[in-house]
């Protein structure tokens, strides 16, 4: 088989050896990996908070309750209830980052052989745990059992739903009320304008709400959340508590003290600002080294999805990223985002954690890559019928 | 129903709410919930160790890989390796505590319908993974797929496997090739004499060594992990990754700054001697207040397991626990860590987070409560006759 596009167990663990081989050459421009900018943490802000943290009586290095502090609860709380939601502490769960919100639904709610609806292309971490709990997956244009939605900014390529796409998920949520996940992982990292309302405002019964402060703030505390008032919130209570007791009551107070007073705010404009003009930078080197190639304009978040115009079918998005590796740059195989095989070549660019001068030279080095495999394969067809002549 | 003693849902529940009830009673010794004691936490230490660790190039604040930091995991082979065991950092993986670790393997592992061998008394969180899982719990004494064993501190009661139980489970695993859980989770408390060999080192490929620092160092860090030449410790990673992603980076490194140079291992002699010292006035308190206990000589660990000598049935654990926080101390009810029913009466008294001079008023009040309790069963005994007899 030359074109295998499932992304089976060796597919995965061939990506996965790529990208570490890719991470560990000191010369390799990452446009893979969507991390976000180390340059953009607040190292000073959190060492602060840490020592505050660490020297209140209510203990940060003991254990907590399963479902999370209250002070940090209640943060998440008020902050959807700036956004008109009608929601209180005791409607969030803190759960190790966005994933762990998402895994823990999926336990919790949905059941082997029930549809999930997605966006053709979407988070690869949601993929793998509706597939690995027996869900099918469907566009979501289709009626579905439940839906994994990205609306404010989508992963991969940090696009908005459409005002008609949205419509839509409104009319089936108030006629059909099915289960959302609303997956808000990238929404606080949005570039420009008002965002929309989250689904959970419309419906916080039906909608399960996803956040973390993994994208604008850092992963390295896996603190996300859950927060819905869906009456199974006590079962993905449950499932939290098996699966780990409790988020690290450490990381946990680091960030409620950060969040204490107004940094937050000021510390996300400032991020926006910082990953937009890199979008722009980005896109704009795409645009021009690999004219090929269609490109989102992102709304926010790290990266930036790529379509190959065609002819499909040539060459894969692995073979290309084996010659971007030797070629000095890495990428995001497109395979990992699909929920169903396609012959388009496809790659996610993220221009989270490069910095801003790197990324016209990553995108020169993409199109020189480009140039190799189109070589390697057309020299291969030329080849083949010399080949077979051979004795 | 006078007596419903499984641990359904709702019983969980009613236990849930009376911990709780106790934690925020400012003037209730909690002799439940089996807290490590924060005075003993290495607050400065850990302080020095995140500054090193948010300093370092190396992103304490950014994503890492799924298996964890290699230099913790380099520290929990080593460590491993001074018992003997044939481990490096490849065979380990750093989880969210020793929860995750159970949690983790049971999905990898464990089908449902298969049995797990236990002992009759032990850590709930284990026997809820494996009941949701689908399991079914038998007595270790009896054959069975897998078994899930805490070889050298139990938990309840500090009990370690005496010679001839080890010697059992030697022999299966060298006959049989069952699948053995080793939670060492309290190993490193063990107060005196040298503690046996793991099970890991044994069998390095059967045995799922589970460790934590949760008990020694503080449990609000979530350090975790599982050391196996399992086979599936691939699948484990795997279910890892898709539960959560990665444990936090911050706290492994924490963790792994704090950990060089030799001032765990004095921190650990210093925790058990002061565990030791309230082991003893504990059992000394109870064997005088509570005589009609027959109670564990822990080996480690933080708790007691007491049961009664009987008669059994006139009240049972819930009961008791309400009379005791109106008499202002709190316990484990014992059915939360049964595998299988049992009428007679048993709790887990833990001395791990309250202060040594408060125990022996702890166990005076334990004594008072069971005066009522007792003194209510006989009253309602004496009067519901009467009651009968009136119109």
């Amino acid at each position: 088989l030359l074109f295998d596009l499932s992304v089976s167990q060796s597919s995965a663990a061939r990506i996965d050896r790529l990208q570490r081989q890719a991470a560990s050459g000191p010369d390799v421009i990452c446009l893979g990996g969507g991390l976000p900018d180390p340059r953009f943490f607040p190292k000073r802000d959190l060492g602060d908070a840490f020592f505050r943290a660490l020297h209140r009586p209510s203990d940060a290095l003991q254990y907590g309750w399963p479902e999370g502090e209250l002070e940090l609860r209640d943060w998440v709380a008020a902050r959807l209830r700036l956004m008109g939601a009608d929601l209180d502490p005791e409607h969030v769960v803190i759960t190790n980052g966005a994933q762990q919100a998402i895994s823990l639904t999926t336990r919790a709610l949905l059941s082997p052989g029930q549809t999930v609806g997605m966006m053709d292309e979407s988070y690869p971490g949601a993929i793998e745990a509706f597939r690995s709990a027996g869900l099918q997956l469907v566009p979501w244009e289709r009626s579905a059992s439940a839906y994994y939605l990205m609306p404010a900014v989508g992963n991969p390529g940090g696009r908005r739903m459409a005002p008609d796409e949205r419509a839509e998920i409104l009319r089936r949520l108030e006629r059909e009320g099915p289960l959302v996940i609303e997956d808000d992982a990238y929404a606080e990292s949005t570039f420009v304008g008002r965002r929309e309302m989250p689904l959970v405002v419309l419906a916080p019964e039906r909608v399960i709400h996803v956040g973390t402060l993994s994208k604008v703030l850092c992963p390295g505390l896996r603190v996300g959340w859950i927060a819905t008032r869906h009456p199974a919130l006590a079962r993905i209570l449950a499932e939290k508590q098996q699966a780990d007791l409790q988020a690290p009551s450490l990381t946990q107070r680091i960030v409620a003290e950060y969040l204490k007073g107004p940094r937050f705010d000021r510390h996300i404009a400032r991020v926006r600002r910082g990953y937009e003009r890199k979008a722009k930078a980005l896109l704009q080197a795409v645009r021009e080294a690999l004219p090929e190639f269609r490109v989102t304009v992102p709304h926010g978040g790290f990266s930036l999805w790529l379509e190959h115009r065609g002819p499909h079918g040539l060459f894969d998005d692995l073979s290309l990223l084996r010659a971007a590796i030797r070629r000095g740059v890495s990428f995001d195989p497109g395979r990992t985002f699909r929920i169903r095989d396609s012959k388009q070549l496809a790659l996610r660019l993220c221009y989270g954690s490069v910095p801003l001068d790197e990324l016209e030279r990553g995108a020169a080095r993409l199109a020189e890559a480009l140039e190799d495999v189109r070589g390697a394969t057309s020299a291969r067809l030329t080849l083949a019928p010399k080949g077979r002549e051979a004795p």
